[in-house]
């Protein structure tokens, strides 16, 4: 088969490689329904996250399983399956505790962007749909591995609630799909900040309320003078910069929650000036597998519909076109198929 | 009167000024029945927080209402009051959120290593006992205008829970307070981090069930040894350092809470390491008017006993004592009576 590859900054190859097997009795070997390119899989690729070596790419996945190990139990053959980007076993006390992307025996998904791939811890990783999804399911279904279970995770860090105002930090894939899952959570007021129309237009489609065009000082004007200038009770960090953290700490209230899902790189914060805001941090890599059973359910239903993010849909072995257009921000999200 | 001043690092003076007089409609003139040293004193006594000229010292207070402005409803000459370290109006809507700490006209008090001293917003900032309490009292009633309230607010922060397991990083006298604050808020299990026998002694007469006297690596080997491999629930960082936030965040489970009322100076926290520990935070300055009825009427039932912590007490002359013996850690906290 071929699979997808990062030499070096921009440099995506999709070549020959054996067909990934079990190697371990709790594996389970995916054949791909549909695969994509996240917005973290642009660190390496602008070269702002070192690799070393050659490096196999893509950690959203859906598909058919194809074989399990001995030790599997609740996904077989055949089955239409999503897991998470975290890989995790779901019984130590992190997972018990809802923390799966805090698993003792944690691992990150690679290798996705291919027509088969391996998925380690089966049983604590993966979640079966009751019967073969319909086409048209497939990107939303997708979307839930990581894209979708990441903007919950920002908005229920954030605290969203029923009636809450709710600010969304990023117009990615991510902070849609955050304002979607505020949506969800009951959110009254949901503040998009973004300056891209076709970005705006999804975000209100998934039910912003107001659109903030401005950043830095202008932006935080802009949402104190929408939140009768206090700042908002929860801010949805979605992009991992120094500026749109701190975009996110000041939009805040004091007592208010900010939900960061943006992946940091470098980034450090001034102690003594967040001590000062009063404000609630929490976030980091989403525990997607805790989301997974009622996210997939909400999909299933037709209840929410986040594949709308994808698009561009492109033929896996055009993935390297998909990192351009995500690159230069021509795309939101690309979708690929195998 | 004579009052205190900070003029330069280890250099306090208590010197001649006039009394305070009313500024405001909405000020009081309080005469103290008792006021303290407080451990972030020494920070500028130290040096290392910066001063530009002579400083009037002091923001924890209680004491007899002398005169008030024309504005003030509340409060009245001849009655007992308590007050916070941060004045506030209590009608803004941070206040009504119950982060007084976060007013929309906060200030910080000062001047009150005094024997008299004048509190902004009194209606906002000061509560007022039911009668005049006996002196025996005088301490725990002391302790809620900052230390008390501010561990109170620590625990609060960290979530803490009846039957929590709780670590506390920091044996001043914020963190001994903090022990106490865990212990009424129901904690199972209370593992304060202190090398000081008597520190340790009265943590554990405060509620601490396990002493632990290692820190750095060694520190989050003893606490993951105690908490089954995976860290506490709950933690609360009452130090300010690097080294202690450090020990605070490594000591915390997975999606277990951190309250961090230390305060920074110039410290930076390392977004990408903070990240994947998926902690959450919240802290800063304590909004001690929030907790000041219930905290007082827990020190009038003699529930608590959180003026304990004043291990030293002196004559307000000799105040420059007080700050050498809590600098030198002779004291833990020194009272002073005017």
């Amino acid at each position: 088969m071929k699979a997808t590859f990062l030499y070096g900054p921009r440099d995506i190859r999709f070549e020959e490689r054996d067909e990934p097997k079990i190697l371990k009795a709790t594996d389970a070997i995916i054949r791909m329904s549909a695969t994509c390119v996240c917005g973290s899989d642009l660190w390496p690729y602008r070269g702002i996250q070192k690799i070393t070596e050659p490096t196999p790419m893509g950690h959203e996945y859906c598909g058919i399983v194809e074989e399990v190990g001995n030790a599997v139990k609740t996904v077989k053959p055949g089955q239409f399956v999503i897991g998470s980007f975290c890989i995790s076993d779901n019984t130590c006390p992190n997972c018990r505790a809802g923390y799966q992307s805090g698993c003792q025996n944690l691992e990150f998904m690679t290798g996705a962007q291919a027509p088969i791939a391996r998925v380690p811890l089966a049983d604590g990783t993966l979640v079966a749909t009751p019967e073969l999804p319909s086409d048209d399911l497939l990107p939303s279904l997708l979307a839930v591995s990581d894209v979708l279970g990441t903007g919950w995770f920002a908005a229920d860090a954030a605290n969203v609630k029923p009636g809450s105002t709710v600010v969304v930090v990023g117009d990615g894939a991510v902070g849609l799909l955050g304002v979607l899952s505020a949506k969800q959570m009951g959110a009254e007021r949901i503040i998009a900040m973004s300056r891209h129309p076709t970005r705006q237009n999804l975000a209100r489609e998934f039910g912003a309320t107001d659109i903030v065009t401005e950043r830095g000082d202008d932006g935080v004007a802009r949402i104190k003078e929408l939140t009768k200038g206090i700042g908002a009770n929860s801010v949805l960090e979605c992009v991992g910069t120094q500026e749109s953290m701190m975009q996110a700490i000041r939009s805040t209230r004091p007592g208010g929650s900010i939900g960061y899902v943006g992946v940091p790189h470098g980034a450090q914060l001034d102690r003594e000036q967040l001590f000062f805001t009063l404000v609630r941090l929490h976030g980091g890599p989403a525990p997607v597998r805790r989301y997974l059973p009622d996210l997939i359910k909400l999909v299933l239903d037709r209840t929410i519909n986040p594949g709308k993010v994808f698009d561009l849909v492109l033929p896996l072995d055009q993935v390297a076109e998909g990192y351009r257009a995500m690159d230069e921000r021509r795309a939101i999200k690309a979708l690929l198929r195998p």
